[in-house]
């Protein structure tokens, strides 16, 4: 396989999709979603030969699909409709205003380059490939051998779909070769499976030299607590065993964010145990396609001689306390030797400070009871794990959630509080969410997946930007106090969307606040406060004399910027930013500056007859003196031109690439 | 040395630095810097023994103090009074709205191991020790060889001020010996230097195995355009020349971010470098302690020798046009050989494609003209360094500027626009600023320092915790919806800021919105739009009817959560998040539940009589369905009770410590 032509191709074909804006790409992953949901049954007959029942290939079909969908919504509701990503605020870099500074996120022009582990074959996949793709970043995925046919079916099918650019995902099944040896300075890798291979590939001479970033997600002994709090008739003790067998069983175990380690009030270690070896009879083995069963195989007879000899030496510093040799249950249908299965084994290991139940990581449905006395053991215990991807803990007591949760946070990635208050929506203990980090600091790899949209900044390269504020806003289309604006002998109000410029602005017209404008807000809000109505009040208040109301200023600041006749803008439904600088008193005069500062385009949604944008003005109302009294962001809809709108998407996008 | 002693003191001691919150931290580092500003003196006169002039100690010396005070007062503003740090907004991850989530970011429990550069013996300590300590991670610092007496000079004054808690700071002079085999997985390395040892200690076995994260900074061979626009009597043209005069000689050329490519248009060479040897004449050399002397020497003899050697590199691409041997100047105090003094040397490279220029970094006052034909060559050129700390476009056009920096952007840490607008106030090309990143893709290093809070963040565990709303209240501090609340007898506006609690809420009285509502509050305002006062249009427009205005609805709002008496709530200074969701029509019954959301601690300034904080309220109003028509944050500056607010500081947190 010739990997720097595949490179060099998937760099190539980068500027086609670097051409696409995030919300272009955004209407692409969508339509890509929908498309692989319709194919899904094909994936799941597949999802068998994995082992896995029809439930745990939910989690990894339908929720890789899923990724794909937030992807798509998390970029059109929060990125702009550009090809780079204006980040945070514009800094002021001089006392004149004339030097300003703001971050930009642009995509790197290499290759995600994407490593990834058998558990997840589809999951594995789009979770990477969506943020990358949103990023503006092609993506050349290599699956693990066990159960890349899987992923190749799907690999295949997204190829087929013509949704995506040519080149934004190429597939490699098989041994990587030389891949590392031609990656460049704008690749990256993002990498799922052992520490080993992890170590190995991070030193790569190339990787190195080049410092080409290297995301891991690796082995992690992730731990559940049951609270000290918790009481054996309380609904957490029943949550915290039905979590536990459920996280061991769920895949057969073979899931990195799988609970490893139970860490349980020493005086609750016989009732956890009763209880879970109850809830873990009922857990049916056997064939995979069968309705009646809640266990699959594990994904190969290697994988089952890989669990059943890191039991073994488990086995030297805890004792098997449910299932183990001679305690298999019936099979229902498959065959024992041939089917890779595996019985689930809890063991307990009552010095917990041995280094096993730490270090040791069974991939597969095996877990190890830990004792302990207090929340600081509890914390300490949970913290030998050096590194998890997940923790929880199972209590309803909020200080004790609070100590847990602060006590961990410094070795998670993700951390679950379980109680009888979110049980029933709770996602669950091993679950990765779109929207929540994926990862976890040391033994878990030091990585980050996921997060929303940190994940796709992990694809792009963030650079400050020094200008003056005139050059600053052409570069970022947005308006950056300080620049210069157009004025116009039309109202700003009287433009379609298309019509509007950045940097269009309006001076308006003066007005003089008196007495009777305050006394009149007053009584027609009923916000009497003192510092407004009260003469005695407010010579003694921090104003020195009655003000304004804070409401009345905007209030007539809209009554001095509005074009009252029906026209392009439609609504004002929201505000941001605003904040009161100085007070305005009886006498005062305002006026007040709205400069067009920011464009947000919006797709026509079917049906749509009359098609809108938004509008972000910036508003400065100053005094007579030129003080700035009030400064704030008016979000407004507003209509776009009747033949400037773009026609509906994806389908049309789609042929044009 | 014994680096395992060291290491482990470091993490026990973090302990103490972790009990502060970011507030403590950031009156401490503030302190500091105060302190150390009046020991400045003692630091220029090492500084001069570094070659260096008074003008290059001061970026040294006062910008490397300067970051303190920067990093002081963005904790003060931007970050909680508190030891952790609630990142982003809440998600909602059921639809019942029962399991919400959250990232925090904690400190990382390990030492923050710093590596640094000879060139900025100061600054390159504090601009990353400020960072760590405000994260709440002790500092480990090892200094270069070359400069450390100026380095250990301020490390000493550092631990005897007693501002930081003991072990915050450790100053190791002299080799790393076996320090790396001891790191743990909650530390981490920040290095800035060569790219060779930067990959040689980035691939240590034990900073591999334990995932500890490895921060670089390496060369750079940073670029610098003259625009295609621009001609050799426009401003941006002498701009252009100063600038490289200035990098070039600045700390004798030895910084990082200095221009070492000059990209200029083709037909524009000739009267750059005719302009550039004018401007070049005018530097003189010599002892930096006179005044007269603009450039002082390269650090050490050996670096002189190491310079002298990568220039005769770089001649086999390039022609020397301004300098080199036999056009040496006379030195102004100072002996030639004793002093390591190198005189500026300009190259030109006709083929700018060969690769001297884009890959020997000269670490002196040297730089290389490279002429190019279109902008996309000058982009093409520029990313010939394949990654830069810093780059500049010198240009006027705005157009140009665009394309110049959305071109390189993907190759760089920051870009810097210079014209005659921003000239005045710029910081330059080299310098890089607290609140701007630091840092570069590729052979830069792959690392970021600064960027404001970001440079915090690297020292911190970033962790998504998943519960239910009231227990993510009660872990983050802060008012999650969705969560219980306490309502009181007492009115929340009626409480000091040290009464109030998150959570404490407040559901008005029903307030019904009649026509007369509108009409008034349309004329005494001013704002007659159409939606609210013409049945006719209003009935056309989307809401089929004539609605309030928004601002009546949160001036109605506050007319029914305002306390009118005078107390301790004393003003509404802000407002944030606000979104109309629904709209109100004729006859419509509004009522509206506040509820404490937040609380910010201030400090007492010096000779302040009435102590106050901020309170941060969220608002909901709902209408007579139940439906939500308006959501919002209130910001309200609130007063402390008189006893219960913190001493003046930072000498009593001094002493305390």
């Amino acid at each position: 396989m010739d990997f720097a032509a595949a490179l060099a191709y998937g760099r190539d074909q980068g500027a086609a999709l670097r051409r696409l804006t995030f919300h272009d790409r955004a209407r692409r992953l969508r339509a890509l979603g929908t498309y692989l949901m319709e194919r899904k049954e094909a994936y799941y007959a597949l999802n068998l030969l994995t082992g896995a029942t029809r439930r745990d290939g939910w989690v990894d079909i339908e929720g890789g699909i899923g990724t794909l969908f937030s992807y798509a919504s998390m970029a059109r509701r929060e990125l702009p409709d550009e090809r780079f990503w204006p980040d945070g605020k514009v800094e002021v870099l001089g006392r004149g205003g004339t030097f300003v500074g703001r971050h930009l996120l642009v995509p790197r022009e290499g290759v995600a380059v994407q490593i990834n582990a058998f558990n997840f074959p589809v999951w594995g996949m789009l979770e990477k490939l969506a943020p990358a793709f949103i990023a503006g970043m092609p993506t050349l995925v290599k699956p693990a051998p066990q159960t890349a046919y899987l992923t190749e079916r799907v690999a295949r099918d997204i190829v087929a779909s013509g949704l995506l650019p040519e080149g934004s995902l190429q597939l490699v099944v098989g041994e990587p070769g030389d891949l590392l040896d031609h990656l460049e300075e704008q690749d990256l890798v993002a990498f799922t499976g052992s520490a080993a291979t992890a170590a190995r590939l991070r030193v790569h001479p190339n990787v190195v030299a080049r410092s080409v970033p290297f995301n891991a997600e690796a082995d992690s002994l992730n731990a559940s607590v049951l609270g000290l709090t918790v009481r054996p008739e309380d609904p957490e003790f029943a949550l915290y065993v039905r979590e536990l067998a459920r996280e061991m069983t769920g895949k057969a175990g073979q899931k990195c964010t799988a609970i490893r380690r139970a860490i349980v009030p020493r005086g609750l270690v016989e009732a956890v145990t009763d209880a879970l070896r109850a809830e873990l009879d009922k857990v049916t083995l056997g064939d995979p396609a069968r309705d009646d069963v809640r266990m699959g195989a594990l994904v190969s007879a290697a994988q089952r001689d890989r669990v059943r000899e890191s039991l073994e030496r488990l086995r030297q510093d805890a004792e098997v306390v449910i299932g183990g040799e001679g305690q298999e249950r019936e099979l229902r249908g498959g065959d024992r030797e041939q089917g890779a299965f595996f019985d689930p084994v809890v063991l307990r290991c009552d010095d917990p400070l041995r280094s096993g139940p730490h270090e040791l990581e069974v991939f597969g449905p095996v877990a190890t009871l830990l004792p302990y006395d207090t929340l600081d053991d509890a914390v300490r215990l949970g913290k030998r794990g050096r590194g998890s991807l997940a923790g929880s803990a199972v209590t309803y007591d909020r200080a004790e959630a609070t100590d847990l949760v602060l006590g961990l946070a410094s070795t998670h990635g993700r951390l679950l509080v379980l109680n009888r208050d979110d049980a029933k929506e709770s996602t669950g203990h091993g679950s990765p969410l779109p929207q929540l980090l994926h990862g976890g600091p040391g033994r878990a790899g030091g990585g980050a997946e996921l997060g929303g949209l940190s994940g796709v900044r992990h694809h792009m390269n963030r650079v400050a930007v020094q200008a003056d504020p005139t050059t600053l806003s052409a570069i970022t289309r947005e308006h950056v106090p300080g620049a210069q604006v157009q004025e116009d002998t039309v109202h700003p109000f009287r433009k379609t969307f298309d019509e509007i410029k950045v940097g269009d602005s309006l001076l308006t017209h003066r007005r003089t606040v008196t007495e009777a404008d305050i006394v009149n807000f007053a009584g027609l809000t009923g916000d009497h406060f003192y510092a407004h109505v009260d003469e005695i009040g407010a010579r003694e208040g921090i104003f020195g004399r009655r003000v304004a109301h804070g409401y009345f200023l905007i209030s007539a600041a809209a009554g001095q910027f509005v074009s009252p006749a029906p026209g392009p803008v439609l609504a004002n439904y929201g505000l941001e930013n605003l904040r009161f600088t100085e007070p305005v008193g009886i006498g005062d005069t305002i006026r007040t500056r709205l400069t067009c500062k920011r464009r947000i385009r919006k797709d026509l949604r079917p049906g749509e007859v009359r098609p809108t944008s938004v509008v972000e003005w910036h508003a400065e109302i100053t005094n007579q003196h030129g003080g700035l009294v009030a400064t704030y962001d008016v979000l407004t809809l507003v209509e776009r031109a009747r033949d400037g709108f773009d026609p509906p998407l994806p389908e049309a996008e789609a042929a044009e690439a």
